[in-house]
């Protein structure tokens, strides 16, 4: 076999591994000619991974009682579940959300509300210079460039259990990563 | 055309658009030879509607800060979202997990645990006497008898939005049942 045709077969046979991990195509990451991340307008039809209430990870405390809602495409979430790991191009989208308290039956606690405030992506892709990126999406924004790597990006790498993700706060993925031996809490001081 | 054969092609097409609409036949309860229902292994895959802390519809307040994610499989979530309504033989999934707020970054608010309480289960299906039933699943258990009528039922026939379900807690699906006219939300004393 010539080199030029011992490279096709090896590229083939690579890029049919990607893509038999990477989420559908229609839940990969998109960007514009700018670079911008495209809304990933589908993320509500994925797996929810988790929520959240008012989680800060500052001595300050949140400003506002958010809910935030945690979600992966299918396809990575079952990448995920077979290897402790994360396929290239996965989406991650955190829902922030209002809360409420009094409403209907309810009488205390908190429920979720209306009043939606935008999401939070994060992306693996191994296009991206550093591998992972950081994007934010007020309501109804319709793309968004990455955020500087000092402002999510250090956060994930000094912090985050599994890769850049925070599967400390996913409890159906936890025993998951720490079943494949992916899983590495870090001390925080 | 003879009555008998009128009567199959009625029957015929009444079956197929039910099957249309209900959940794909893994997700449709499964009831043993008791008329137990069968845990719906598979919930964590559907979709999510929303979570709620420590929710209470009592004056004295929820005894645990629980988190309660809700879930629908998918076919009966896609049939609501076209028409504002719920098809027959869906399962309305209820997963109670404990909360924690000190743990790896987080410093306030709350995140789930790995902490598995159980799931509270909700069938439409109109083989059942009052086409709704109520079930509870403590963690590992595999099949559950139907409550009795007056321990849940009766709450969500007094006060649910969306036929026997409480959309008004479910805020991406509560625009919906409004656009449809399917949204009747109860006044409470």
């Amino acid at each position: 076999m010539t080199r030029p045709r011992l490279l096709l077969v090896l590229l083939t046979i690579g890029a049919s591994a990607a893509i038999a991990a990477a989420p559908d195509s229609a839940d990969a990451p998109t960007y514009t000619a700018k670079h911008e991340l495209v809304y990933p307008a589908n993320y509500r039809e994925w797996i929810f991974m988790s929520s959240g209430l008012g989680m800060s990870y500052s001595d300050r405390g949140a400003d506002h009682q958010m809910f935030t809602n945690t979600f992966v495409p299918q396809a990575a979430y079952h990448e995920f579940m077979r290897t402790g790991k994360w396929p290239d191009k996965t989406i991650f989208v955190v829902e922030d959300r209002g809360s409420e308290t009094k409403g209907s039956i309810n009488k205390s606690g908190h429920f979720q509300s209306t009043d939606f405030m935008g999401i939070d992506v994060e992306v693996k892709d191994s296009r991206l210079p550093d591998g992972w990126a950081y994007f934010n999406f007020s309501s109804g924004q319709k793309t968004a460039g990455a955020n500087p790597k000092s402002s999510c990006f250090q956060c994930h790498e000094d912090h985050a259990a599994v890769e850049h993700t925070f599967v400390q706060f996913y409890p159906t993925l936890k025993p998951v990563a720490e079943k494949f031996g992916t899983y590495h809490e870090k001390p925080v001081k």
